[in-house]
Parts: C-alpha cells; sequence; structure tokens
C-alpha cells in the first residue's frame, strides 16, 4: 500500500526537517522542499531513509512564479495524494527600522510569510477538496498576533499570514480541510535560522544562557511531536489556533512591570 | 513503580470520563470527582478497572468549603502524586437575559468557573512546584473569549477563568507547570451536560442534525486524545492555549455575513 | 430644564473625579460616589459647584449589599434620570504570588470588578432600556486582557468584567445602551490610587521621572475628555473598546526582545 | 496663521469625504486624494469652500509608484505640515472563494490595503518625526481582526495592516506620532464604497431596512467626529485601537447561537 505524502515548503535543520523526520517515523513519504543548501537537505533524505523511512528533496526557490503550483502538481502526480502540507517559510529580517525597512523588503516579507501561502492553499486545496480531507499546518510567529518596533515587514506578513488561515478555515473546514496556525512564541533550536540570524557565536552564548543546550529554547523535534498530534486529530475536534513556547519564556503578553 | 496520578475534577459522561480513560490506559491512576450520579461514577470506575486501568471515583460537591483542598491532600498522601489535574466544571445555565440572570445565578457561575480553579490551583500547586514538574489542563469555552447576549454569568465566570490561567502560567511555567486552557468552541456530545441542558428530545435531535450522531458534535473521547497530548508535550515545547471545534462549525469569530 | 445625569461609581482624585468635572462643565450633574475619604469628596463637589457646575457626593461602600442598587434608585427618583453610569472600582491589590493570595483577596477583587459592575448594570439598565437610551462606560485595566505573574484576583475580575461588557453590549446596544469597556493601559497620574498603591516617595519618583510631572503618566483630565465623547457618540457609530496609554509607555503586547 | 494640514487619502463621499469637512470646519486645510471621479472631488472641494473652509483635492491613483511619496513631498513643501494623515483605502472585493480569488485580485488587496500604508507612513513619518508630532489615523475593518469565508485577499490584507500600525505605534508613540487603528465593524452609509459593491437597488434596500435612512447603518459623519476626537486626543491618554459599529448590529465576535 502507498503511503500517505506529507510535503514541507521550509524543510532546513530545524521545524521543517524534523517535521519531515516524526512524520516519515509515522508512516508518511515525506517531500521536503528547501530554498538553498542541498548537502543539507541530501543529508536529510539520507537520515530518513537510513532510518527505514521514505523521503524526496525539492531544491527550489518557493517564490518564484509556479514553483509551488508544480512541486504540487508533481508530487500528486508521481507520487501520490498529499495528506498533510507543512508551511514553513519565514520572513524573519531582524529588527529594522522604518527608515531602514526598504519597499523590497517589505514586499519580500509578504511574498514568502503571506503570499506563498496563499499559492499553496491555492494550489493543493482543490486535491484535498476532491478527496474531502487534508491537513495544512502553517508554522506561524510572534509578529502574527502583535506588532513590535522594527517589525514592520515581518509583523504585516505575519498578521496577514494569520488572518489567511482563518478564512481558510472558514471556508473549508466543512469540506474535510484542517487548516491549523501554530504560533511559534519564542526562540527555537535551529542553526539554520536563527543560528543565521544571530551567528555562530551568539547562537551558541544564547542557547547555553538557557540551559545546556536542552530546552530553554524550543526544541523542534519536540514542535514536531505537536505537528503530528495535529495531522492525526479527528475531524470532530479540530485544533486552528495554538501557541508554543519554551517553558522558561514569558508569552508575548507577558512583560516584567510594577503593577499598576 | 506507582503509576503517576491524574485527577479530574468534573468526571463525567463527557470529557472528564473519557479523558479519565484515555489517561488510564496511558498508564496513569485516574482519581475522578464529581457532584452526583454515583451510579455513572462507580460504572466509569468499572469500565476503567476492567480495562486494565486503575481509578477510584469520589463523589464531592467541589463547591463547598475544603472539598478540593482536601481531596488533593488526601490523594497526594494517600494515592500518589498528582501528576496532572483537569478542570472540568462548567457553568452554562442557558441563556438569560439580564433581568432573568439572579445575583445567585452570577455568583453560583464564579464559584464553578473561576473560584474553583483558583482553589485547585491554590492546593495543588505547591506540590507540583515543589516536584519541579505538573499538568493542569482546564476545560474552557467559547464565553471565556466573547461575551454573547444572555451569558452575563458564563461569560463573566469564564473569562475569569481565562485570565487566571494566564497568570498562573505567568508564574509558574518556570517553575515546570504547564497550565493549559483549553477553549472548546462548541456543542460537545456530552449526555451529562448538553444533554441536561437541551433536554433528551432536542438533544437527541441535535445529534441526528450533526451527522448520524458522529462526529458533527465535539466528541469528547477525541478531545481526551489532545489532553493526553497536553500532558505529554516536552517542557521546550508547551502549549498554552488552544481550540477545538468540530469540522462542521463555524470558529467563534466567524458568522454568516455578506461581505462589507 | 433638569440637567441630565451622570452617576460616577469610584469617584476620587484621579479617573473619577476628573470625569465628573468634565462632564459637570459640559452640562451634567454629576452624582459621585467614593468610599473613603468625605472630606475629598466634599472638595470635589465643592470644585465643581464653584465652578458653575451642579454635583452631589455620595460616601458609601459600593460592594455592600444593596448600596449601588439604593443609589441608583434615589437618584432616579430624588435627582433625575442617568443617562449616563461610569463604573470606576478597580481592585489592584499589587502583585502577589499565588500562595499568597488568600481566598478573601481572590475573591474581594471580583466583588469589586465584576460582580459589582453586575450589580449597577442590573440596577440601572431597566431605567435606561424604559428610556431607550443610555450610556454605561467601564473603567477597565490591562489585566481585563492578559495575565501576568502576581495578577491572580486582579486578572481574573478584570477578564470577568471585560466578558461581562461584551455580554451586556451584546444584549442592550439594540435596545439603545451603549456599553463602552476603556482598557487605560498604563500608570494614571493619580494620588488615590497609585499613590497609595506605591506610598508617596515611590509615586512622587515616578512622576519625576515619567517627565517632570506632566503626560508620562495617563493624566486623568484626558481620560476624562475621551469618557465625554464615548458619551457623545451618535449611536450609528459607538465605540465598544478602546485602550488609552500614555506615548511614551509600551502596549501591553510590546516587550524589549531581541527579533527572533 | 497657516492651519495645520490634514491629508485623507481615500476621500470619497463616505468616511473619506466626511472627515475632511469635520477637520475643515475644525480648522484644518484638507488636502483630499481619491483615484476617480473628478466631479465628485471638485464638489468636495467647493463644498468645504462654500461653508469657510479651506481644501484642495488630489486626483491620483494612489497604489501606483511615487504617487502617494510625490503627494506627501508636496504638499509638505508647497501648502504646509501635514499633521493629519487619514488612510482610507479600502480593499473590499466581496466574497469570493478561494477559486475564484485570483493571484492578482491577492496581490492588489496587499498593494491596496497594507502595502500603501506602509508608503504613506515611510513617507510621512520623517516629517512627523522631525517635528516631534503628529497623527496618523486608519480606516480599518473587521478583517483586520478575524478571517471569514470568501474573504482571502481582503483579510490578509487587512490582517497586515492592523499589525503594521501595531509596529508603527510601538516604534514612533514615544516620538511624538499617534497611530490610531479604527475598526469599522459594520457597513458605512456610502454611495461610493458599499453603493457601489451592493449596486444601487440592494443598497437603498439595505439602508432603508437598517432604519429609515438614519442610523441602522454606520453614519460616516458621525465616524468623523471620532477621527476628530483621535486627533486631538493629548498624548498622555492616547487611543491605538477602537472599533465603531452600529448600535443595532452584533459585534464581529457575536452571532445568534444556542447556548452551549
Amino acid at each position: 500500500m502507498k503511503k500517505p505524502v506529507i510535503l514541507i515548503i521550509g524543510a532546513g535543520a530545524g521545524i521543517g526537517g524534523n517535521v519531515a523526520r516524526k512524520f516519515a517515523d509515522g508512516g508518511y513519504h515525506a517531500c521536503m522542499a528547501r530554498r538553498s543548501d542541498g548537502a543539507g537537505l541530501e543529508e536529510l533524505v539520507s537520515t530518513i531513509r537510513s532510518g527505514g523511512g521514505s523521503a524526496d528533496g525539492f531544491l527550489v526557490n518557493a517564490i518564484e512564479d509556479e514553483v509551488i503550483e508544480s512541486l504540487v502538481d508533481k508530487i500528486e502526480n508521481e507520487i501520490g495524494p498529499i495528506e498533510v502540507a507543512v508551511y514553513n517559510l519565514g520572513a524573519q529580517i531582524g529588527n529594522r527600522a522604518l527608515s531602514d525597512t526598504t519597499y523590497k523588503a517589505f514586499e519580500t516579507g509578504w511574498r514568502l510569510a503571506t503570499f506563498g501561502l496563499f499559492r499553496l492553499a491555492s494550489a493543493i486545496c482543490p486535491y484535498m477538496e476532491k478527496r474531502g480531507k487534508g491537513t495544512v499546518i502553517v508554522t506561524s510567529a510572534t509578529a502574527a498576533v502583535r506588532g513590535n518596533s522594527g517589525q514592520h515587514s515581518h509583523a504585516a506578513a505575519m498578521g496577514g499570514r494569520r488572518m489567511l488561515c482563518q478564512t481558510l478555515n472558514a471556508e473549508l473546514a466543512t469540506k474535510g480541510i484542517h487548516i491549523a496556525h501554530v504560533l511559534i512564541d519564542g526562540a527555537v533550536d535551529a542553526p539554520d535560522t536563527l543560528g543565521k540570524i544571530l551567528g555562530p557565536d551568539r547562537f551558541q552564548k544564547l542557547r547555553e544562557e538557557k540551559g545546556l543546550e536542552r530546552d530553554g529554547l524550543i526544541l523542534p523535534d519536540e514542535i514536531a511531536e505537536t505537528y503530528f498530534h495535529l495531522a492525526k486529530q479527528h475531524r470532530s475536534a479540530w485544533t486552528h489556533e495554538l501557541d508554543i513556547r519554551a517553558f522558561s519564556d514569558l508569552a508575548w503578553w507577558n512583560h516584567q512591570t510594577i503593577a499598576i
């Protein structure tokens, strides 16, 4: 019997790669797409295969025209029905003042965080709708629920992402398509993203401060457990929005204040 | 080796009983407390035991003075450390206009939905804090996030419940205590609560309309799956707030409108 | 012609007293109720009268049985129709850990912040409904929208307050009653409340740090301008929820973070 | 003495034109920009001038390159300092299923609702920052806080708009720039927008159903009162987010349900 397929857009060494591994362990064929680092992608594929799972890697630039659309069609036609799609492209560019945020940076944020998801949904939902089932899990960020200084591009893009998820849910849930918006509310222990933003030294320092490299940062393999649970939820009891953060972190709505 | 203990305040035939069964299947000793229907409680205990699990039932009125507090102490001292506590008391009294909502009804809502949780947290968190770990899962309702006509008592009580959960989380997460607020956003297929509010005929009619008695209403055994997942989340990746609804329902923020 | 009446529950030297003065200047008869400091109350009344306005003071403990109810009846029968009611009782007790928050403190928070408003609404809305119009303005706090460490009593009480306001709005707006929930998101330059919580020295220090005693704290006479605007909004364009904070403060959802 | 200037992007016969008139009456010079209907624009200018106010009209397509930026520079250099800017471009295209929402429609929504505001802020805030003061009022929609079926383009665009406003506020409030996000939660009695979406017959029918053409729809001249109040708020007591709806409407979070 053919395995169900999971497609992951944004499969690096953090959330994406760990989700791929978890689902591969759970019996899915993992299709992983990422923009760069072909060697890293190959390694992910090999690791999964050598563990007895099955996977394919696609080195593509998702925000280019037709890339997401072709990839979906190709997998549906050549590999199998995509039961779960994970949209895992981030758009964080660090804090930039309004005056330092170019039109291009603002637009790129939207292309990555909002429009790309719309394109994925437009491509994949017709297939899922025909089958009467499917799951789309969207990795999202704190910026989806509150803007903060320096986050012009990121917050606008992620705020759009969340409202798009609610729209998709409102329209497609009754057709059997489960849309889940996962608010990752904190730093993920991910060398490909956080590691690159901070640089190796600051990243390592942060890891050490947050508890001997374990569990003060959000561990991506643990996030993968929750993604897997979401995909397994019965349609009578779907979660549409949830947050994930480390026990050691404050929620986005909390800060140290005097009581007033 | 001793089993970890789960305490469920509000263990009827809906969410509470199903959570007990799920955790018992997963290796927990289930302590179930409910106010009435001793026969129903006995049945839950028997079902779990006959399935190879272990459980105890407590027929108590949680909102009476000292009941929750004594129960926690008793279980901690005589049965074992409570690793998971589920606060599952509802406070829905149906829609009542402001003029039909007595002071007593308003206060009872608060005693059930807000104060009772505060009492449970006050009793159990010191134990959990000493152990550096523990999970408190709170069943909550749509009224926790928006007031609606006729919901004076319920919404005020549930709004207080949610803000209390956020406060507990802000204070106790760093001490290893996981607080999860679960927004049950729709009708649960539960004869003890919804069944009683609607009466047997309307309840049966609703079940039939919502899809042949399956999955148009939220199925409590499926909710139990998510509660179990929450209890198993690694502390680097805790969920504090999530919603649960049936695929066939609109989210609380959606209604049919013309686009304007 | 008789003046319209405004009733203010919680009329100290901060928001309450300033709202009284603003409405008195704007042609209302101001009925001010407060629990203590009869001399301060007399001074407020005199100031308004000497400015050509009209006002009465009531030294009452609002959370005692029947006090709010009798006051409303008395004013309606002996003074005139209450067109605007302002519920301005706070329930902040400073930050207290869960273990330091007594059941009594938790209940008092609810009596002040949630139940008192329910009692006011129960007493006054029937009058307003008969007249087909009226305004209830509720001073609220950041704790109404997010719990924070140490805020067990306050956040639960204020969360209940906000959900109650939404319920009242959902039920009574169509009957011409305007309910406005005003989230005061920061420290108010109010000697009777913040001054007492902090003590005179810390209060003065805060005032000086926040900009030469002007406008780094929220000025209560400026809040009064917005309350007056709310009372004047046409019923085709009512505001139900709004926030108020000083330009120099971060919103409750913002804190200094590294971008992640 | 020179009048302060208000710039309104999106000045039709609804909110924009009424805001212009209100501010002109209040002593501002009103600069009104709109894309089409030069005759309508001329009429707005004439009405204001014949009432003793001062105004200019600009017939421009704001989403074209450099249009907003040039307009801001031109007004600042040739007319006077812009004290208040109102971003009033909508992006509602009615309800369209996912399959009927083209990439172009999705992008246009973003260009109108999100990117246009970013461009306005980028152009105007440096001027305001230099002066240490300024107000930016953003007309927003229900779709900014919840996605609904058929609202893919609109909700994503408006969700981005709101998060951008929060970001601007977080960064610029301390520099004296007041950003206000006004959630218009219902149908505005505006022939240029709602009238065009519905067509003349449905629009007239809606007006009649909603109460003899008065106050069941949100009246734009009444919205203008609140915009004026926002511009006049003292910086110690700014409102960043507020909602506006007609007394006869349910809030976006309310719908008719049975109590569960």
